[in-house]
């Protein structure tokens, strides 16, 4: 008997209607045979609820207390889904995130998880029942205060149970048919991606695609834990993410996974700065301080004559008036000219486990982008990815050029340049 | 420095202002000198919202799931009211029942307090913080599943606490100004109590006295704990409820607290039992056998000729249909004529501690009604307490026509035959 994890979000559990609904698919799952462990998301609105209840009372309210907040949200949709199974003739038990086991630091509203042990679940599926568990929270280790998991925590949580019950696959359910080659919004012919390895669908989470959180991904790989994605709106096969490709491995497998877009970073340009050691480091070691991540960096070559050099990254530009905060305290002691802040940038990824075999995956791309008319302002590559940072405005047609040059359009079939993209 | 348990109710948490409200009462007390901690019911119409989606995905959910469910309305106002205490400077800390140690047998929806151990709540208090637990939940002693504990659970908290927590008193702040001598819906002359005993309250709440539920009395007069009940609404005193007199005790003490009514009950009357040893047994036995609770029981006079008695008694009105299936099927095994059934009754009492002495008030009790032309149907007394069931539509008549015959109406005066009800 297999044991699957399954994981709804709150787009699936927005009403009691669809709480029905959730609760046949989990009991058929029950009753084709494998055991079930279920992790829930609060319903719909409900956080955004009690973050509105919050910030009534409170402007800046404890982390400790809204942790003790939200997590009312999950205990309400795992009680719910439990009573709906019940009601369908199936044993059921729910059980918290303390209860499940799911063990955090202590670090309020943004915890890690850093021990499972799930002794209640096992006994409850051992006695035979469904076992439903609430997403996105933990206790911590040392003080037992209840803490959540912070943005895609109830993906983490999901796969993390699944690893520490060594689960056959965990099943993330959402409210889009799987993975695809593009955000079909901005390419229409974009086609989902049938299989793709745990390495690209990292840095296609990392690039902005926004199916799942980067923190499950990378969990998922570190315990080699096939994901499945796919629609709890319908029956079909959505994507597999890590595992053995159920189409079989073969010399055929596609070189390009997909391209991610995101919209959500800034640039910016410190300006002349005196060329000699130990001023980069000055400059992002003020940035890391400031508990800022950043993406992309890039010098440019020195102006011999002057002495000066530009320096240009990019950041999540909900950090960037922190940022440009911190390096304007810092104008003086490191002596650059000006900072430049831009906000109006895209950055476009092409992701590919084939791309390391394949050295004329990079040429194409940038060949698709000037044919397009697209220019390029800064780029990054990994052995698996390329990403480049163009004007916002340009961003969706940069997608669609480099999708249709990688022969990932629908239209385009399998026969391409460098092959489909699973099935 | 004392410790002083309060208690806040639903209607006093109806929304985000009225939770900043009772979050500067908190602080208030805090600043006052006091260590506080705070128990608190869920929101306003939290707990009928939760119960309204339990019945849309299941007409019949397990007890332990809706637990599960109710206990998250509990939580929601203990962080809210954690935070807009924080919002005031203060430095406090929430608890669920489960974190506070409120340690429950293992009967989901109605279980019973059987331990407390505040080890966390006497650490924060030390600590210096303001402590806020959730009312109405504790934790099973052998399973460790969460529980609620019912009717009146909030309150009965509160106590269980005070009394784990050696307080010197337990606040129950509701949205009445105290224990009134009659409900003044139906007296418009009833008078605020100053000062009850234990036992008074404990009869007034059996006798259908709404605003403290028995258990919590029971459980205060267990522990000697006084309950100090007030309005969230004023800064007035209201009614104390055990402990010594702070008008000081005194001869002078009234001999009737006041007069309480109910209108849940109904009359059930076994016509023609055969009087022969053992059949009331077999009657009572089977309606306790639907764990069902009786009130009062009167059996009449036998008809020596036929051989034949009846017996009647109330219940919960509620309980009425299982109550009559029950004894259904004893018909033919007791051997009675038939069974009637009545819920268009009404039950008074009047309750007081120097009933004890004073012999008169049985007396003047029966004279008022009588005086008002109200037929008595049923009679049940103890030491401090005398009950009668009327018809249910002079039942108002008959509370008004006692409240004034034992000078208990607010235009009276203190100056009446059997002294006044309070200070």
């Amino acid at each position: 008997m297999s044991l699957v994890v399954q994981k709804y979000g709150g787009s699936s559990l927005s009403d009691a209607e669809s709480i029905k609904r959730v609760a046949r698919r989990i009991v058929d799952a029950r009753k084709a045979g494998h055991d079930v462990c279920v992790v829930v998301s609060a319903m719909g609105d409900t956080t955004d609820d009690l973050l509105d209840l919050a910030n009534e009372v409170s402007p800046l309210p404890p982390a400790r207390e809204m942790d003790m907040l939200l997590t009312a949200g999950e205990r309400i949709s795992m009680a719910l889904v439990a009573m709906a199974i019940a009601n369908l003739g199936s044993t059921v038990r729910s059980f918290t995130g303390s209860q499940a086991g799911v063990i955090t630091d202590d670090t309020h509203g943004k915890a890690r998880i850093i021990d499972v042990t799930p002794g209640r679940i096992t006994s409850a599926i051992a006695e035979g029942h469904i076992v439903i568990v609430a997403g996105f929270q933990g206790v911590s280790q040392g003080s037992k205060e209840i803490t959540t998991l912070g943005r895609g925590g109830s993906d983490t949580t999901a796969v993390a149970l699944a690893a520490a019950l060594d689960a056959d696959v965990c099943e993330i359910y959402t409210d889009v048919d799987g993975v695809y080659t593009a955000d079909p919004r901005i390419v229409p012919a974009a086609r989902q991606i049938g299989h793709i390895s745990h390495e690209e669908m990292l840095e296609l989470a990392a690039s902005g695609a926004k199916i799942l959180h980067l923190r499950c991904v990378e969990y998922a790989r570190r315990f080699d834990m096939p994901i499945h994605v796919r629609s709890s709106f319908s029956h079909q096969e959505g994507t597999w993410v890590g595992g053995s490709n159920p189409e079989g491995d073969s010399v055929e497998d596609p070189i390009i996974g997909g391209v991610a877009h995101d919209r959500s970073e800034a640039k910016i340009t410190v300006v002349g700065v005196p060329d000699s050691p130990g001023k980069a480091s000055e400059i992002f070691q003020a940035v890391a301080d400031a508990q800022i991540n950043i993406d992309m960096i890039v010098q440019n070559v020195s102006a011999t004559e002057t002495g000066l050099t530009d320096i240009s990254f990019t950041l999540p530009s909900t950090d960037g008036q922190t940022a440009i905060q911190a390096l304007t305290r810092l104008q003086e002691g490191v002596g650059f000219t000006q900072l430049q802040y831009d906000d109006q940038i895209g950055k476009v990824s092409l992701v590919g486990a084939g791309m390391r075999t394949h050295p004329g995956v990079s040429a194409t791309f940038f060949r698709a982008l000037a044919q397009a008319g697209i220019n390029i302002e800064m780029i990054s590559t990994s052995e698996i990815r390329i990403s480049v940072v163009t004007r916002g405005d340009q961003l969706d047609e940069a997608v669609r050029a480099v999708h249709s040059a990688f022969g990932l359009d629908s239209s385009q079939g399998e026969a391409v340049v460098y092959g489909g993209t699973g099935r």
